[in-house]
């Protein structure tokens, strides 16, 4: 049988084994991905992000409870904070849900931020293409931070939730408005601290002030730590899922998605291939060079090699 | 007199068209930045980033007022948290910033996060430039967050500070690990909160068993509300930049930032280029179309795309 065959029928050993390559971007991966892809767009794919701090672990954790309350098997990619030096990962969040380790419903993987030429994106949608094809029936996608890799990668779950916590300062403000488009539900969570209908009323008028269509993003009060509001949630998580499963919708959402993932990699791969060209023999270092002494400008150096590698002369 | 011209005497009216080009991605800016870039190489650049909450643009306010007492101009490049959608920006840090706005010597540009097709740090690099040819003597960048963006653009620096406050939950021990390799000098503000000591204590821990070569990361502890601690940052920042300042070293920061922004640059225009050439038609349409109907997978569609359009088939 062969290895993509033994993922289709959940062998988790060789999904663990592929997901290793896609991390290490192995070009054997691409391979397997293919084979994947038509048995994919059956899982139902839930982004959570916000800022740190939010609790967003634990909100995950009790998320898990709740789908395999209802039966439903649950996959979860985490994308950790790990040094783009030394790949050191941090494991407390981890360690945390291990409580569902024993589970054979819940497969729990993180995703490490380094190496990722093509964007951390990418890796994590071939990941969710795996457990995809497997047939987990949930996958939850959980980003630490707040920058532009994080809103990619929400941008391409089903339903998106953002995760806030009453009572933190400014930057949160800007923050709360830089992603206010991308949340389908927003989750004030930690709402046992003061301020927290606040934070609840604020965030309903930003959204309510915004630019939303046809789904007015609810906002929702937890304290996973106590599971309260859970349920609630869930409940919103449905409602969502019912709002997109119109045909219309769909269609628009797996055509925007598909652009998405096609353009990054199609940015990766032209860049891995141009690169790996002019690192042969001294050219590159011959460039950067003499960028560095003022002697070339980037934009110009770039020019050239455009010419050069780009059929009809870019 | 040419633009450049303009530019490169110091007008300000100038200088603020270009970024404006720049932001939108304008062609044109491309060969102003060439005539520009062989007069840069003169400024200090100085970055700071770290979690939300931090009082980063309380430190950035203090620190302009700093280098002002020792007769320095200061440039201030603010990266903002705006939607990927409607870039909208929030106002409120800047707006505290505006203290400075009669002085002559003190120039703040906002710049979005949106519309960066290449990264937002090859635009953040193009801006810095113009001020360093405009003979800015120090730019201060800063980002808000901690994603792969924000880790980009503080590599391009010559001291990064990394702001972090007391007190805050486990996923700041993750981002603080994170980006421990990126960080020159450490800041705890706000350390008249409880717990600042034991907050120094453990980036002190971490830095020690981190990566460290030559240079060990000072921690600094700042109350920036109430300037405390900025006199200590001040000599600190000396320090790294008289450390930096011997010749080798000097050379192999050029050399690893001309790299970077090399690679970031081809990356960007590699794209463009082949994405516009691939957009002309329904060529990109049909594509996005084949994949989302799971007709066709996007691995293999990138694949013919490089094999049409890079020199000898990709």
């Amino acid at each position: 049988m062969s290895f993509s065959e033994k993922i289709l029928q959940g062998d988790i050993r060789s999904a663990a084994r592929l997901m290793r390559d896609i991390d290490d971007g192995r070009a054997s991966a691409t391979e397997e991905l293919k084979k994947l892809y038509p048995h994919t767009g059956r899982a139902y794919i839930i982004g959570i992000t916000g800022p740190p701090g939010a609790g967003k672990s634990t909100l995950t954790d009790k998320l898990i409870e709740a789908w395999r309350q209802k039966g439903k098997t649950v996959a979860v990619i985490a994308v950790d904070p790990t040094s783009p030096f030394t790949g050191g990962a941090i494991l407390g969040d981890r360690i945390r849900m291990n409580r569902h380790a024993s589970d054979p419903g819940v497969f729990i993987r993180s995703l490490a931020t380094r190496g990722h030429l093509g964007g951390l994106s990418g890796s994590t949608n071939d990941i969710a293409s795996v457990f995809d094809a497997m047939g987990w029936e949930i996958i939850l996608i959980e980003t630490v931070g707040v920058g532009q890799d994080e809103v990619e990668i929400v941008r391409t779950a089903h339903t998106s939730l953002v995760v806030t916590v009453p009572g933190l300062g400014d930057d949160i403000q800007a923050i709360k408005a830089g992603i206010l488009e991308i949340g389908d539900i927003f989750v004030v969570n930690k709402a046992d601290r003061p301020d927290a209908d606040r934070a609840v009323r604020d965030l309903q008028t930003m959204i309510e002030m915004g630019n939303h269509g046809d789904w007015m993003a609810p906002v929702v009060k937890t304290v996973a730590q106590k599971y309260d509001g859970i349920p609630e949630l869930m409940d919103k998580i449905e409602a969502h899922r019912e709002f997109l499963c119109h045909p219309g919708r769909l269609a628009h959402f797996e055509e925007n998605k598909s652009a998405l993932r096609f353009t990054e990699l199609l940015r990766q791969r032209l860049f891995l291939q141009v690169h790996e060209k002019i690192s042969q023999g001294d050219r590159l270092a011959r460039t950067v060079q003499a960028i560095a002494r003022r002697e070339l400008d980037p934009y110009t150096a770039v020019e050239e090699i455009l010419k050069e590698h780009l059929e009809g002369g870019g």
